[in-house]
């Protein structure tokens, strides 16, 4: 067997080579990847080197939306089969640390998570994989829905950090691949009316197509006054950022409901915003943020196999392995057409 | 105009009989009701004369699920206009106590409850009711539907108290209406796998028909032995108990996972059970109960007008308001084959 | 019997005049006052007029940090009787909205909050108030202690916000009286370490005494040196802000421990806030606020009767009711002496 | 170096041989065990060879409640250095599982607890133990108070479960060791009402000695008409039962408040028990139980030493290490006297 893996040379450079097969450690399993979706920081590495103090150095595989077969199995697997589908969550913990025992995995401060600088990802034929990190994918979720289930999952956790429940009303700043994940999500999770607000229009199309219960282009509507109008001046339930926009984050503490929670799930470019929090104090509002995610991979799973989730609905583009310069090239080129693009494998 | 009210007089018998309008209090309105079901309490008052310490004393209306229009405000009403639709939440609370003060205001031991002595029910033409447990349905929502907003609630409620969240896995025991609103609250908590229990195979069809995702007649299988071979020994992640049989409060501890959680929901006839705690303890599973329901009645709407519960599909018979006698000697009848049976006034 | 009462004239101007005693409705007391603290609202409204959107308009009692004895019972009074010692909760709340229902009444837009206009205070001999907001006082506990309740509970919210457990490492971010009453809850909740910080040496002689484990004069050393030395840079799991300056807000995001929790208390004078969202975002940090207290007078008074909260130790100044213009003239012009003058009545 | 260790040879049978010096693995520590406490547990084991299905098959070391000092780093050890002195936390469990990932390891069923058969305990003079479970004493906590934290971690846990907050009524069944560090637990919760029943008149004095605000001896008085009395026929917000009797697991839902919650931490000698659930249904109360604990070693050992919680106070017997039969056999024969015994290594 061969491996071929998918490197980043240099900015906006990359190169397919063959690399050793993999080998497993106790607990492993070998995959051989079938769909890695690309993923916004994929094409942040790709164009800048670096994601804040995460710095790439050298030849770098990137990827970590993925899902794949299980080809081989290392000494103590306990659970998968050769054969099983599995799915990959990127981040691998340490188990140990205060964060591992107390539930709060993400947080490992020694985590080793696919396509972060030093460790690299998975754009390759096969890679060795923790077991307790590969979730088994049942006949009807598809290898494609599999490697979306890292997107998905990130905004099931933004979901579960606002506690969405059935009944919310929620507004979801932001309609890119996130937004719309997260939009998903809260359906899922209960939200009975979802207002998605973007300023390009493709997006709040899919955002209807996927459910959103009413969209807001800003560009043409002033969303607080939208909001306003709507909820009797009250806010909504909650409030989910998804824009990463320094404009968006400051909306939030006048969309949000007295009692109300924002979620804070976009990076923002600057550090530093300037915030009302005269409004958040007067609402006794919450602000909860999400970093990644934990302990969500089997729900998503099942929420797909259900029927609940339809998660393919996010992909607009898909490509093969050998276009893998190619796909990279496109979507960064074609940032507000693309949502989200998968690289078949093999 | 006239108010007529259909009292139980004795022992399974009813009388229709003019009664005076209502008068409204402050922050009250006139509510002509549309739709009125029929609970499996009523119909224990109707044939038994009481429920535990609740005697009923002389004649006595029935009837708690209900919605109707609003044809009058009283002074003081801020919210609700003449013309609105309305689902009446039965129980009307101190606002005062410890109880409601921290948001439990189910346990609130001053609540006026329709048809739970002292109290009369609202199998009447037209109520005297608080605005503020009058809630407005919206165009889509039928009254039929707002009428059986309450015993969803029950469901809702016992969703909660379980925690059910996305991609939990629940054994739901017994499949009579309360069975059922069960089951549709826990899908649309986002369960995804939901097994209902129950003998009588009208009701398991009708499970499967409201989205079960398998249903176990525990007359012809064993329930413990297919759910230990379903979940590999594990159990399950919730188990909600609704047939109120000592039989199947005493599954419980053997049918749940480690770190589940049990929701007694079914009132049992014995109040004293055998019960295996040591299974409990090892699994350090928690048991939480249902009296009613709080704070569910927006939800409930939002999620019936939403298309997220179809809560109409419970209901088996309907009659007509002069046909009230009747509605109760069929149901008192027909146990078996009645899930739901509901009265349209006027 | 003759009522007076110490109105607000003017803009630091008060007047001792006789107002009418008061008449009880339904499930009311006539409760004679006995102790009023001076809260630093007090204060503003007496130099400024005005907090916020609340503008005094005419002659106004100031006022809402009492207790005081029954001395008569309205109709329908159930639990107390003539010669019971109580404090009052300033918050008299409607009971109704989602807000009162769901356990959340601090959040109760028809509020009627002491010393808020347009509602009078309490600095007065003689109030009539709703029996369900007068607290009984345990014999162990005195009148004073009792006024102290309403600054002490604003403590206890804070700390209840912040989910303060035992074992919890804290920095509280200003050492007046709220920053000290937030020390007391600290403790009573579990915190093991909790660190004060000022710029006012004599307040963190307070806070020493009153149990802080160490103090940090933010004139002298650098604060986030200081926490990240001895936290070897992780932070502490909350930090508490009750400066209400834009510099110690700012500080928050600095000092807080991945996955930990902010709790904003003190209200800043400026609305808007440079504040690093990148540090929350990398930490999934929560952020909390405190609008007032819910549910806490109970506890409070529990926690104060069984020698767990030492609320006294808060007191720095004493007045007669005749003195009460220059209690606040005093006040006024000693705020970094007085960390809470109370006036005792009659 | 030499290690001895002291064998359960056979029922009720001990004997001290030379074992071999244990080896490091990745992240392990060797340590000096100093003290070693006498765990039911560990008597119940000598005298039964079995607990359930644990049996113990040969030569078999008990003891699992100890502290030492680190004498020898293994490789990757990160924190620790040789001299400190640690508690070790007995159970190490796989890290891996759905249970451990979620912070509830103490249900991973791949746990290796300390003398819970295949397992030896740590009644020797090392050990080897991974640096994460072994949690570093300050100055101020001494060895014997490091081997009590594992008993008061139980307490802490059961407080835990039962949510115990400032100002709770708390009710404890039993006042042996579990029922006393249960009573130091909540105490540190901030219980400010606490209760204890037993029926041995020197466990009542050890309770008030501890802090119970008050004793019951059930020989002498009803436990149930005391606690109605007292309460005004409410109940108390928590009940927590550690006796472990039939009896007493069976007054739970009649000592507990609407609302309230009733946690379960002995283990009753019958696996079935009568139980009335018709009072927990109509309280709406929660009933949690108690596997060990989790995550609750650093708050343990950080309110010993702040004073928070007087662990020692539970010593009742010391004795040395080669008089380690005579301890087992000294406990064995007086149960009624003994809370804890401890033995003072080498």
């Amino acid at each position: 067997m061969k491996n071929r893996a998918f490197y980043m040379t240099d900015l906006k450079k990359m190169q397919m080579k063959d690399t050793e097969m993999p080998i497993t450690r106790e607990g492993e399993v070998i995959v051989k990847l079938e769909v890695v979706g690309i993923c916004g920081s994929d094409v942040h590495y790709l164009e800048h080197g670096r994601i804040g103090d995460f710095v790439v150095d050298g030849d770098f595989i990137l990827g970590h939306e993925c899902a794949g077969e299980v080809v081989e199995l290392g000494p103590g697997v306990k659970h998968l089969k050769v054969g099983d589908r599995v799915a990959l969550e990127p981040g691998v913990t340490c188990g140990q640390c205060e964060f591992c025992k107390s539930g709060k995995y993400n947080l490992c401060p020694d985590v080793q998570f696919l396509a972060t600088p030093p460790y690299h990802g998975c754009l390759m034929d096969y890679i060795a994989y923790p077991e307790n990190m590969a979730f088994k994918l049942p006949d009807n979720v598809s290898s494609e829905e599999g490697a979306l289930v890292e997107p998905l999952a990130v905004g099931l956790h933004a979901a579960a950090q606002g506690g969405i429940k059935l009944g919310d009303r929620v507004v979801i700043l932001g309609a890119g691949c996130i937004g719309l994940v997260t939009l998903l999500a809260c359906k899922a999770y209960g939200a009975t009316e979802i207002v998605v607000v973007d300023i390009i229009e493709k997006r709040l199309e899919a955002a209807m197509k996927l459910g959103a219960t009413r969209v807001i282009n800003a560009k043409e509507e002033n969303v607080l006054e939208v909001i306003a109008a709507w909820t009797d001046g009250a806010g909504v339930d909650k409030v989910i950022e998804t824009a990463g926009s320094e404009h968006t984050v400051k909306q939030t503490p006048y969309l949000v409901k007295r009692g109300g929670t924002i979620v804070l799930v976009g990076l923002a470019a600057k550090d530093i915003i300037d915030f009302n929090f005269m409004q958040i104090m007067f609402k006794e509002a919450d602000i909860k943020s999400v970093f990644r995610y934990r302990n969500l991979y089997p729900a998503a799973i099942g929420a797909i196999s259900d029927g609940k989730i339809d998660v393919k609905g996010i992909v607009t583009h898909e490509f093969g392995f050998e276009e893998t310069q190619k796909a990279f090239d496109y979507v960064i080129d074609n940032k507000e057409n693309v949502v989200k693009a998968v690289i078949r494998m093999g």
